[in-house]
């Protein structure tokens, strides 16, 4: 069975265009494989120095993942910072990782041509990455194509370690680009994406929910006459939820006449309460009871522990790391 | 009662320019307040890629501190890589730390202007020295001139934190540069040092000691003649280990003539034998006995850990580091 990594970062409250764009396909990952879900929260370091608002996110990210559907029996599902030993191994492989490297990562240049001055977390942030994948023997990371560069890096800063040493000590993971799915439209009829102002959040309910799914933009032909709905942001939102036949039965109503787009909207607004019912009801449960959230975090964060140890001991071994002790695997 | 914490790297076969330098200044600090020294392993990962020197130098290391007075029940001696949350503190401490402070860094600045393309490691060392020195709460940290920027480097960072966190989590150490106190002449009269292959070292025994010290330098003023003792590399030498009244007497043989250099060398190889002669019985004992050596790592690796994670305790709380396991203290 293939070993799939994958982090998470808190980007705060989900919204419709996260979910089909990605978060749906991430979720349905832990049916194909040893799946290793991590809240990557030692990443999150190299932005938020507030403990408070880091705590939250990794709570919050937590209860979304398992509300839609992130099954713990199914997944080894951790906080990062709850295997320390990715710490130790990026020391490691950054004495293999040429300075040249860092410089030309994606997101340090982006920063600096900015204007920025980032600090080392950012700046080797990918090297922290690569011991992520490589901790685990990871085999296949689904990334989407702005990580592509840091997969690389990952797969060379690993090859340089093991030709050094002689063996397969770490695993070269794939390769596996994951596109966005589905481009979702904002209520402005722009891309969804928190930057824009223009989501509708999963967990968004009654009024809140309701005013938002409201003021989609929508052209002003009168409801009498026909509207087509290849050209209507709402009936672009509907088709992600209904099936075949009620798309279809939508369509022509919209091709009809006498159906306006208040109409639609409602239609729309019953079909995402419905279809994130059960989510949120879960996620409200969850968020009553966090020590059990905690419980399946520090449970993932021991299976993962194990892993990440039977990795290192060989090569704290081959490096010449001199261990009187082993990190204890009790927690 | 202060703690001070010293990083030692090792630096092949001792001399006896380290010893009078710096070294033996070194071992006496283990009276002089709570003293933790450690092997630093995981920076010379930053320029050893083999295993097995690694382990080797580390062993020797041990060794030579042993035999030269490091005494385990009054200090606590240990290997950098039994705490690896000095790793993790170096993560947290490198989003404290903007990439242009590292590049200032000299260590850095001499490879790049040699032409090297140094690698992560060396260009975050401080970073990790910084961390070495903070887990502890040291009070001082007595270091060379050379040293003396990473000192205000590891100030700096612990500065940043504390600030942005509003409270003293991390100490900040007092500067305490340590100026080489002998310049130890080598047998070729230039100063003693493994670079000019001119070293006489502490742990050579019989016929190479005898070969070195034979080997020192001297004028070509004939046995009958008086000979000036303070232009002679032999009675610098003499001086290290002769008390005042002995120096005096062999000032005097030089000054009345009819003593010659080589007696003036077997008298100083005699010294040396004497001056050294516990340290190396204790050296061969140590060597047949590394399961003992090992013993004394181990438990002063578990002081250490104990001591970081007094300190890592409330920098996980405050940073938000969702700590669902404690790295347990269990060897």
């Amino acid at each position: 069975m293939k070993t799939i990594l994958s982090g998470i970062q808190s980007s705060g409250k989900l919204h419709l265009g996260n979910y089909f764009g990605a978060l749906r396909q991430h979720i349905q990952m832990q049916e194909q494989g040893d799946a290793f879900y991590f809240i990557a929260n030692y990443h999150s370091l190299t932005s938020i120095n507030d403990g408070e608002q880091i705590r939250q996110n990794t709570i919050d990210v937590a209860l979304d993942y398992l509300a839609l559907g992130l099954d713990p029996e199914k997944c080894t599902f951790f906080v990062q910072s709850d295997v320390p030993q990715v710490a130790e191994l990026a020391w490691i492989l950054g004495t293999f990782c040429p300075v040249s490297l860092m410089e030309k990562g994606v997101a340090y240049k982006d920063k600096v041509g900015q204007g920025l001055s980032p600090n080392i977390g950012l700046f080797t942030y990918p090297i922290l990455q690569a011991a992520d994948i490589l901790i685990y023997h990871s085999d296949l990371v689904p990334v989407g194509q702005d990580q592509k560069q840091n997969i690389e890096i990952c797969r060379d800063l690993a090859g340089k370690f093991n030709h050094n040493y002689g063996n397969d000590y770490l695993k070269l993971p794939e390769e596996h680009i994951v596109e966005s799915v589905a481009i979702v439209p904002g209520v402005d009829g722009r891309k969804m994406s928190k930057s824009y102002g223009n989501t509708i959040n999963i967990f968004d309910e009654g009024k809140t929910l309701k005013k938002k799914v409201m003021s989609i933009k929508t052209d002003s032909t009168p409801l009498d006459e026909p509207k087509d709905p290849e050209n209507c942001n709402v009936f672009a939102l509907i088709k992600l939820f209904a099936d075949e036949e009620k798309q279809k039965e939508i369509a022509e109503k919209y091709r009809a006449g006498g159906y306006g787009y208040g109409h639609a909207k409602k239609e729309l607004l019953a079909m995402i309460e419905e279809y994130f019912a059960e989510a949120r009801e879960r996620r409200k449960e969850l968020s009553q009871d966090l020590d059990r959230v905690h419980d399946i975090l520090q449970e993932g964060g021991e299976k993962a522990r194990k892993r990440a140890e039977t990795v290192m001991e060989p090569i704290r071994e081959v490096t010449g790391l001199f261990k009187s002790h082993q990190y204890s695997l009790k927690s």
